[in-house]
């Protein structure tokens, strides 16, 4: 597997600790420092500091979406500050999406920006967090809503991390790998739901990854093509925000966006002609990955209002991306709240 | 008067509420905001209302310094989020640098980045806080440690809004354009000395404004030649930061700015041969200026650790732009404790 070059920045997938170790010598970084969660702290860690020494100082904040939040920001500012961070700093964000995407902001904003790089410990933040450039807290509950376009100066993929990870993690990051071919690969995606993922291999990972740097290296401020990473995620994002501010065992982002991708391929299928076989066999196959999910009728208005707050939408219309094949997708489709809703009673009558 | 071009946007000088005006009808924004605060809702939002009519959401914020933290940048994105601002808003700061650097920093991180524009109503703010894409905000007390590089997409200089400023606010933004001069232009520095300061004309600020852009352009990200620009805010930060924390009736940014600058000129005299008779000039124009403040000897340590937290420094060392002579500055002469100290005592003697 070779080295992938995106914006200005590799994307290293082979002797990866080594090549972090290499990177943080050759910057001459007055300060190092890595940003971690205590479950990654527990289990990856030590395999970093087997090669980088005591040459970093620690900050490490609680597991958990609950901490993507512009208040442990502040925290870790003022642990930047206490630490006397300069400019020629660097920031290795150690950890899933929550520290990737939290980690990126902090660098990106602290003294205008100083370095950082990602070391993705998740399967996906590994597929989807860590490559592209977006950076986010969420404020008041709605998920990133706070952010930076700031590419990191490397990323650096150790797949020995996916082996500890609990299955429902490996599923979060699946959604994003299965979507990555229902997008823009069919080839891949037959490939994906033939294999065994319990935990997917090197080579199906370097894929999304390849996928998901194929879209965004053209794309880097979301104006256009980049769109096409929406699919799933209008309905998704939605779920999972009302999962987490109701349910006490929310969903995963993963589980949240594999409903999604049911609810808009039955879009797809209603509005640009996803056919019937197609959105029969998405539907199946996400449904055997994924455990079913109950959804009250009575609060579709208030997921229709959280996705009315989607970054992704402007002048107030719900703007999705959807499939006219599996592997083709069609972005600015405008949905309204009533085919929004069917697509949600459409889940729900599974 | 022409106007600027600045990094990819215009400053506009001439008619510039009706400019805006012009701007915001063009844009087809899908929302239009304005940012002020109390005191310059009450001067300067009933011009900029006559032209805009009330095609606009206000959200209005508590006058002064200490305003312009993380937390009011918090409430701000609430109320963005609650009034559904989208990707397609637009964010006119209308007020002083509190205001154009806070909601320059809050529209480049919402939804990671909506469109902003500058409408500086004081005088700092135009020759200085306005041009030149940095946003930031404080926290801890330490001034602007959280910030982006981002440019606005317009600057409109009202010339009237200065006719209304005290007194002290005029001195504040005249410490700016004294700087322009003394690292830039010596005939600038010569005409200001000679001219009536009450309020400076409208050709005294343009040259400023220009004076800034010129550095600026080059040098958006702050690598070097900007470097510039930092004469007499190495001592002004920290002389500033202290009193914010300390005096009941704090320093004005102007005010710590000269302090800084006479320290600075007497460091440029002792270690990179600033002739005498320039050194007594500064001195004396500077301290004819403004009134002088009182700094305990017993407070340098606290004033060496602010200086030694100024994003400017990396490797723990304190690194000062300096003059050789009035008009033509040095960047990155490193000074040491008892340097700094010493220039303390040199004001202080005065």
């Amino acid at each position: 597997m070779d080295t992938i070059q995106s914006n200005n920045y590799p994307i290293y997938f082979n002797d990866s600790i080594t090549q972090l170790a290499n990177f943080v010598k050759q910057g001459n970084y007055t300060k190092v420092f890595i940003l971690t969660d205590e479950n990654t702290g527990e289990h990856c860690l030590p395999l970093v500091q087997e090669q980088l020494g005591d040459t970093f100082d620690l900050i490490e904040v609680n597991a958990g979406e609950e901490s993507k939040t512009i208040d442990f920001c502040i925290g870790i500012w003022k642990m930047l500050i206490d630490f006397e961070a300069d400019r020629g700093s660097l920031l290795i964000n150690l950890g899933g999406g929550v520290i990737t995407d939290m980690g990126g902001f902090v660098a990106s904003t602290y003294k205008r920006g100083i370095d950082f790089v990602q070391v993705p410990t998740t399967l996906l933040a590994q597929v989807d967090a860590s490559v592209g450039g977006k950076t986010g807290v969420d404020v008041d509950g709605i998920k990133n809503i706070i952010g930076t376009f700031t590419q990191p100066k490397a990323v650096f993929m150790v797949a020995d991390f996916l082996q500890t990870l609990p299955a429902r993690q490996i599923l979060s990051g699946l959604a994003e790998m299965l979507k990555h071919g229902l997008i823009c690969d069919a080839a891949y995606w037959d490939e994906l739901k033939t294999s065994d993922l319990t935990v997917p291999t090197a080579a199906l990972v370097y894929r999304s990854v390849q996928i998901k740097n194929e879209v965004v290296i053209d794309d880097p401020h979301e104006k256009g093509i980049r769109k096409a990473l929406n699919f799933g995620h209008t309905v998704g994002h939605a779920v999972e925000t009302y999962s987490l501010l109701n349910d006490e065992d929310h969903l995963s982002h993963g589980e949240a966006i594999a409903i999604g991708m049911i609810c808009e391929a039955w879009l797809s299928n209603k509005k640009i002609g996803l056919p019937d076989a197609e959105l029969a066999e998405i539907t199946s196959v996400l449904s055997n990955l994924y455990p079913k999910h109950h959804i009250a009728a009575d609060c579709h208005t208030e997921l229709y209002s959280l996705m009315q707050k989607d970054k992704k939408n402007q002048g107030g219309k719900i703007n999705c991306t959807l499939l006219t094949h599996i592997g083709q997708y069609s972005v600015d489709n405008i949905c309204t709240e009533d085919e929004l809703c069917d697509s949600l009673k459409y889940y729900a009558a599974l």
